[in-house]
């Protein structure tokens, strides 16, 4: 058998401890997976003395991160640090110069700095991988980058935040409103004390900027993405999606315009009505799903845990292991200076049904506001249904489906009532997933 | 840019053509993610004349198929032409000796015969892919054998053939007879002349035998799948499941037991009844699906079309994707020489709960002789249904629900009421996936 491959782990919070954990547990079978061991060299965290639950004790311990770039003793580093920039980022670029290869699972960085990095890794002809980066325990980076690698894609899409499934989902079937839900989603652990990059949909926007990249061979560019999350959805709009036989589920989407003079990408996160009988209406509580539509291949669905220590361990560890066996090639699929630079496609005349929803105050004539403004932009009304029943503070809900139509249209309308002071909110958008 | 890699395609049927087309349509693509072009530099089919919808005059035409193996300017053979033994066998046999690399689709071959030619491709260190004899386009194989490959295999199993689940499905939706589905299904081109292969399990064993090998680390094992297929299904049982929160689909599962003794293999196809809140439920039509739970990445589901030319074709030009980009290691994950020879698991010690039709003669008794072969086998009974009013002939069905138990007691039990002249046709057992 082969050396080992020497790895350093620089971060032992939960998904350290998890690493560790699997690869004393599955070691002798991974050994023989990947025809050499997985040997951990090193490893570095912020504070030594803290309970892991695991014994560091027969481990080299490094006070200093960036030294485990350095080692001669190391092969990979394993980034779990976290953060976009900052120690974490300083060390993955150390990492790279020093000619190692380097295993994370920090969206956030490679979200805003994934194309230095991976120029720097095909610079030094060394692996930079990430699968641990987008819906956990999942392959999906590997799916699009080699499973659906004949393919050109049609469209890119998935529930990427397990943190806003399991909120969704309890909100659907407990037909709560979403500030309840998420005090409990805190108090289980299914949300963090601050949720803001989970529920305003930047850790699945982070996740669908590194998964266009890959998917259509593009720069990416996280700045690009159309970005709402959830807080605003009330328990109603969960009954009258029910109702049109929909579910709620924040997606993030993604495709490629070939229609328009140039060609641009196109990403958005946001909550959708999805149909009941898609197989991501299905898909329950933090689970992850990532639906890749190839021109040859049709619809694949990759699903699974999008985060736990377990799941997220066994990303990295596949990483490493495909390292073992010798995996080369770019860790966007096409060689970052090959990825084109693709402007951001003006979502205005893509063609959907929406669904949108008022909040307007109890007076007569409302109604007939929003019905000229929807007229006027030109948005034609497939279903209306108003909430006769006045909310606390006297609001109603006037909720609506279009008929298909292009989203300029929508979006014309919604100005033409800014400002009403029938509005006690502005207008909820929420496309039909088709 | 390196070097085309040079293919040659043996077998110009559906997928054959479909190779030929995605490559056509995606080649510029393809290069640019593998790093090198696809190069078809021959073909071969029985039939030259044949009209096919795809231009061949611009390959190279072989007439005698094992020619491909012995041309120079040919790095990888693509096998298509199907059969477990035969010229497939012949070709691929040739293919490995004369040292080049072998993409098939050929789930029979790879099998009957997986093990040999895993040797000799390890043994001249030449690719041995074939991704596209499980589950047409999904990327089940490599979500296994690398995706999932930190982990040890708790269980797999899943939906492996679209016939069936056609079949099943429109049987679930319509309350039709299986004869009756299958003769549409045949007229549709859903399901073959001879539609043995798929309605008797043998294709599903097939695809779990190769997935069970490279899941669980054993030599392929065909002749110990534990096979059962549709054919006895009434439309009865459809609605019997359905009664009880469960719909029925044909799973290949297979499992390593580590409890006894001595290590097992457990490979079976057969019916199982399938809660409607689990992923398979929801799995539709033509519709394939692989779960595989890892100890370490809990549930992941692998979903797509299971047949059809474009994701067949996806599957194998993926693969060869993957052998341009210098793709190595054991074509089972684990090289062929270290697999394990495992028995096969003794089903008799498993736990389950079990449905149980009986086919009986509509008249006095016949429920207590079931009940105490029942009660005398130890098998302990939950819920039964006694459909009422007799069926054609003066039947009467009786379905019943034990509580978990050991299969030996079902199988107890059934044999105790062998012979019997209450019974029109031996008891359908179906197990419920747990």
């Amino acid at each position: 058998m082969a050396e080992p491959l020497r790895i350093a782990l620089a971060g032992l919070g939960t998904v350290g401890g998890g690493v560790i954990r699997l690869i004393e547990a599955n070691g002798a079978l991974i050994a023989r997976r990947a025809g050499r061991s997985l040997e951990i060299a090193a490893v570095c965290a912020r504070d030594r003395t803290k309970e892991r639950g695991v014994d560091l004790s027969a481990y080299p311990w490094e006070d200093d991160m960036t030294v485990l770039a350095e080692r001669a003793d190391v092969d990979v580093v394993v980034e779990l640090v976290g953060g976009s920039d900052g120690p974490a980022l300083a060390l993955a670029r150390r990492t790279l110069a020093a000619g190692k290869g380097l295993v994370t699972a920090n969206k956030a960085m490679i979200a805003h700095h994934g194309m230095e990095l991976a120029s720097a890794a095909e610079a030094q002809r060394v692996p930079l991988k990430f699968e641990a980066a987008v819906a956990g325990g999942i392959p999906v980076i590997k799916g699009l980058r080699e499973g659906a690698a004949a393919n050109q894609l049609v469209r890119l899409y998935g529930i990427l935040n397990g943190t806003c499934n399991y909120i969704l989902t309890t909100m659907e079937r407990t037909g709560r409103d979403f500030g309840e839900v998420l005090k409990d989603a805190q108090d289980l652990g299914y949300a963090e004390a601050d949720p803001t990059f989970d529920v305003e949909g930047i850790d699945a926007a982070h996740k669908l900027a590194i998964l266009a990249a890959i998917g259509f061979g593009a720069r990416i560019d996280f700045a690009a993405v159309e970005i709402e999350g959830i807080t605003r959805l009330r328990a109603a709009d969960f009954a009258q999606a029910a109702a049109l036989g929909y579910v709620i589920r924040l997606i993030g989407l993604a495709d490629c315009e070939q229609t328009s003079a140039t060609r641009g990408l196109f990403q958005r996160v946001q909550p959708y009505l999805v149909p009941r009988e898609h197989p991501l209406a299905a898909v329950d509580g933090a689970t992850n799903a990532v639906v890749a539509e190839g021109n040859f291949s049709g619809r694949l669905l990759f699903q699974g845990a999008g985060a736990g220590d377990g799941p997220t361990a066994s990303a990295v560890v596949a990483d490493l292991i495909d390292i073992a066996r010798g995996d080369a090639g770019a860790p966007f699929s096409v060689p970052a200076a090959e990825l084109e630079d693709l402007p951001a496609a003006d979502p205005g005349p893509r063609r959907n049904r929406a669904y949108l929803r008022f909040t307007v105050a109890d007076r007569p004539g409302v109604l007939a506001e929003i019905s000229a403004a929807m007229r006027d932009a030109g948005v034609s009304i497939e279903s209306l249904i108003q909430q006769g029943r006045p909310e606390e503070g006297g609001e109603v809900l006037i909720a609506m489906v279009t008929h298909e139509g292009p989203e300029n249209a929508v979006a014309e309308a919604v100005a033409l009532l800014q400002g009403s002071p029938s509005l006690t909110e502005p207008p909820l958008v929420m496309r039909l997933l088709g």
